[in-house]
């Protein structure tokens, strides 16, 4: 028996918010003072470094469960299948459902309580609920499901990652700027088709690094001390990134018995261009080898980064032939790999 | 293989909050009108339903995550195991972190990943995450986990139920009276010992009762609107118990092929006294047998309902003789069972 990914589906906000829109922003420091730069240099640097020009916005009366549940519809409907077959549905977020212009998370009832009420699936032997994962949530939740299918208490999942992230950034901060909204949805299923799950591999880095990504006060003292806002230490997380990554990613390929040279895609979630650069060339280091032309699609540039929604968003993307001179051919072995708050990392290693 | 739970802890607050307390509060209706009778008498009623006369709040600087992780330091001793080995740290909670007299639920990172950084944990292979599901969210965790054992990808685990219900009420709604907080956690793992889990049974119910519990406005319509709480449906909910748990409960039974006549104790969700005695009159009758005497331990007299932590706790209370005439010995077969938001139901029959 194996497990596949039998059908995609993901939910691109239509609103687009270019980074011209932040030209008038006035950006802080941590401790409050102003940056003395003009606020397009801040802007232009910050396009440098993580490669992102626009990013998307859901509508202000749409929540993160409303995203999934499109993104859901999508996947269901790709992989052909009758909803009230599906034995669990799995979401993986961050923040819940944040509603527009309020600053609290509303996860009562879980957002894949709500997402199966608005697919009206009546079965209650479909399991519905939520995991908090940082980034990599959706693929933690893809290897969920294999435990499920593989201890023989599921045959079929829907796994679902969506955040609406422009909800809770701090606009003083620069950081303000990567994040984005979105979700990503995916069919997992016992399958008697070659190809499927190859290997997986996560780890949680705690000891050092729990509160890298953190939930903080606004970099303006102005604010109300008790509002809190998504909050990272870029460089900390960066080099942790680059150290841990690629080991973890090549664990998988190795157990996986797939050769390096045989992997057509790398999915890595897109948090930042350079950082996943950077972590590209590391993993071929590690086997000596050249970087294979195109191996990394990338769609930061214009999604930015949606968190758990980057990676089944780009996967839906490519397979559907939408990511330019990026093609998916049955036998290819691909990656997906994430990481992010926890700080947690984690890896597959897929043949389509 | 058997499933065991080797190890128990919990964490009970010491701020005792009892009915008297509640003399002074303005209770009003949903509508906000004022509820017509002095607040001794809407307490007294409320004692007559739910049991409660007193409940447990965690210190103001205590926060979910640390009711975790003292919970998790006891069942860790108690299991006598080196917490490096622990595969994964399972955390099911509804509100996660709210800092005292604030609103927002900080739950970047999740609270596993907090509570393993707490303990100290440095093993990147021991995973930590969040599962939202309700009240029955510690039984979820107890039935992933045998997913993972079963599948050959944890041995060990350790499962937690943790929540400040304190910190989400509103004062002017009656049913503010139920909530209390608190924190169980169990050690469950793979052992050659006889016994463990014999069978297990999960149900989500959300094309109706979605919504049954949820994130609402104050009674009070001089409050800000954009403030939210937890907020149920009683009447609804209890009906709702009463027809689908007992049901539950019996395909649990019948599945581990024990006979009712054998089962020794019954841990039910603490969520009101008179609903947790009609649940087990009906789940009786379904055998057309007798209710034993003393075959349902209950903690909610002075507990309150901590949700999640409810069960865990109680079990481990009754564990370690803590709860006057119950006692456990090897081999006694018993029921966890539970019901919460999502809807969701939960039960696992296990041979001590």
């Amino acid at each position: 028996m194996n497990i596949k990914i039998t059908g995609t589906g993901s939910y691109i906000p239509d609103t687009i918010e270019k980074n011209e829109n932040f030209h008038q922003r006035q950006f802080l420091n941590t401790d409050g003072s102003i940056i003395n730069q003009p606020s397009e240099v801040i802007v232009d640097k910050f396009k440098a470094i993580t490669g992102i020009v626009e990013r998307r916005y859901a509508k202000p009366h749409l929540n993160a469960s409303d995203l999934a549940f499109f993104a859901a519809e999508k996947a269901i409907a790709d992989a052909n299948i009758d909803p009230e077959t599906i034995d669990y549905i799995i979401i993986a977020h961050n923040f819940g459902d944040v509603k527009h212009s309020t600053v609290q998370s509303d996860i009562l009832p879980s957002l894949s309580a709500r997402v199966k009420h608005s697919l009206r699936i009546k079965n209650p032997k479909c399991i519905a609920y939520d995991i908090l994962f940082g980034c990599p949530g959706w693929i933690e939740g893809v290897i969920q499901a294999k435990a499920f299918i593989k201890s023989g208490m599921a045959k079929r999942c829907l796994v679902i990652g969506s955040e609406t992230l422009s909800r809770v950034v701090d606009k003083y901060d620069r950081d303000s700027m990567i994040f984005s909204d979105g979700a990503g949805a995916t069919i997992v299923e016992a399958s008697e088709e070659e190809g499927g799950i190859l290997a997986h591999e996560t780890a949680s880095f705690t000891y050092d690094e729990a509160y890298y990504l953190f939930f903080g006060k606004s970099n303006n003292p102005h604010k109300c001390k008790d509002t809190r806002y998504i909050k990272m230490d870029g460089r900390k997380i960066y080099e942790f990134a680059l150290t841990n990554v690629p080991k973890a990613m090549k664990t998988c390929l190795d157990n996986s018995g797939v050769s390096i040279k045989d992997v057509k895609k790398i999915f890595i979630h897109q948090a930042n261009e350079k950082m996943d650069e950077a972590i590209l060339k590391r993993f071929y280091r590690l086997y000596r080898t050249d970087i294979p032309e195109g191996v990394m699609p990338m769609s930061i540039q214009t999604l930015g980064n949606s968190s758990v929604a980057t990676v089944p968003t780009l996967f839906d993307l490519v397979k559907n032939n939408k990511l330019e001179n990026h093609r998916l051919t049955k036998g290819d072995v691909i990656i997906f790999a994430s990481v992010g708050a926890g700080m947690h990392i984690n890896a597959i290693v897929y043949r389509y």
